[in-house]
């Protein structure tokens, strides 16, 4: 998503660009499209874990854009020469410029790219998830979980929506608010929907049925999140997730789970969101934070049961190059 | 202390007025001299704990400043009209001019006033409290414990000292800091020094000897700001004090004690931080922060011994007029 500086109070814009891969527009070949990230960015991460869990690396490969915007928005400064190896481009906004000429809409990630055109297709981050597990399925490995089952999507899509407004969005609109009165409605809003998911998680290992599923992914992006950033930087305060012993456990299970964890740069996203804010963090220094050691630690949920990837398989490694650093 | 926005890199001012009540110039007499505080300001709140805990409320009075300071610094614009009641002014500013019309350096809580000249005797945070312990002694209460015995007035120095530069001090070098390596240097002292003191505290129940002093009153106006302000706002988030089982319990043990959480305002302490620092907290919206009904929670720390007031008393109950109110 873009990060600029938001209006007041904070209001997250549409997406522009919401084509789907296997759509006659966009046929579906494996090594045609790019899928454009940033590790420091929730609605981004979604579809890094997705594209792992699901064994697409080779069949959509992926540029890790740098965590710190310019003016010019995402770039790919830290590729050799400052540009996309594969794309060409040094700017993600040049996909959207390929696109159409005249947007002057933000510039957000994750994005998929065409990579003979070089056109931006989507930037839709809800879809994109879908449209990797749906759309793509031809390419998916074997063993690749269901992470979208159609006898649950009517309950995860209902988790989804409370999740987005008051977990996922409800963070940003949390640490963006400019009136107390905002701010403190979202900021309830948000603890009160965490106090009801700490007792969903309590019992249940995941969040629909007994696997993981495109639920857990949208909840878990914030989670693991929250106390490096959104505790502090936007003022959600009311405890950390370390203080939800449910919550707290269950986004440690994950990070531990292959294809969760092994997708996270907390360098990433502390640096981004406490250097790129200014408007909130005018010195940009960047808080050393809690320990990170403490997402290796037991977490005790194999005893709830449940089956992580159902009928399938973990994913295999971290393809080279796409390793993040070990933490600790 | 003053709190305007602080120079970079940070550096607490030396302060000026230094003189004691009980010299030749300033003789001790009940009724004769005011203390100027904030409830917001740790340095000012140890001096409101031990004119609690030594029963001199009604020989010292107390005036209580707006958290909010204006251009023109500490304002008693709680007061009806904006006017203290006893001074007569409307800025603790008037007490330093009427002291030294040439003054132009900053103005700060802790405050001793003398009445019948409406002038500073004294801004000298670390000496007001041992001007209350020590000159002060003839008009304690009845039963007022020792705060600073004279056998360890040596270790109880050294632990202020240690306290004073990595804790009390360490969190305003570490809000303020503009440079990424200062700011880490500090913080990562503050949770060394944090460490220790969990240790010290795992078998003790106070910092020296088996009653409360000086280094408890010192070392505890920090602790009871810290999850509410400090590790958020000056960005002290290694651990929160709730995560320090040691330090917790003993902070919590003593926020139970008379004397202690019975001058506690956390509305004034949250609103101060937030509001007055734009520098770093530009919007000025102040968190939830955590749930302070906790404070309340048993602590268990009465298994370690001790005795709290030594050979003395608890103090008896908070004069009208100078409650604060009840949290949760």
């Amino acid at each position: 998503m873009s990060t600029e500086t938001p209006p007041k109070e904070f209001e997250r814009a549409p997406n522009h660009f919401t084509d789907r891969v296997g759509s006659p527009d966009w046929p579906l070949e494996a090594g045609r499209y790019r899928l454009v990230v940033s590790r420091a960015c929730p609605w981004a991460s979604r579809a890094v874990i997705v594209r792992r869990l699901l064994g697409l690396e080779s069949a959509l490969s992926m540029a890790v854009a740098d965590p710190i915007q310019d003016e010019r928005s995402w770039r790919f400064t830290l590729d050799p020469d400052g540009r996309d190896p594969v794309l060409g481009i040094r700017y993600l906004g040049e996909a959207y410029y390929a696109r159409e000429p005249e947007y002057d809409g933000g510039i957000s990630v994750p994005a998929i790219v065409d990579v003979p055109s070089g056109k931006l297709v989507s930037n839709d981050y809800p879809e994109i998830t879908l449209n990797l597990e749906i759309d793509w399925a031809p390419l998916h490995r074997d063993g690749a979980p269901d992470l979208y089952p159609e006898p649950l999507r009517d309950e995860i899509d209902e988790v989804n929506d409370a999740v987005f407004r008051e977990v996922n969005n409800g963070v940003y609109m949390a640490g963006f608010a400019t009136r107390q009165r905002s701010y403190e409605r979202v900021a309830h809003r948000l603890f009160e929907r965490l106090d009801a998911l700490e007792e969903r998680l309590t019992d249940g290992r995941y969040l629909v049925g007994d696997t993981i599923t495109e639920a857990d992914i949208r909840l878990w992006v914030t989670l693991v999140r929250f106390d490096a950033v959104y505790h502090g930087h936007f003022k959600c305060n009311r405890r950390k997730l370390a203080e939800y012993p449910a919550l707290w456990a269950y986004a440690r299970d994950l990070f531990q789970t292959p294809g969760f964890g092994d997708t996270v740069n907390f360098d990433h996203i502390t640096r981004h969101y406490y250097q790129v804010h200014r408007n909130i963090n005018p010195t940009g220094i960047v808080p050393i934070g809690p320990d990170l050691r403490l997402w290796l630690t037991p977490h005790g949920r194999e005893d709830l049961g449940g089956r992580p990837f159902g009928d399938g398989t973990p994913p295999g490694p971290v393809p080279p190059g796409e390793t993040v650093p070990p933490i600790g």
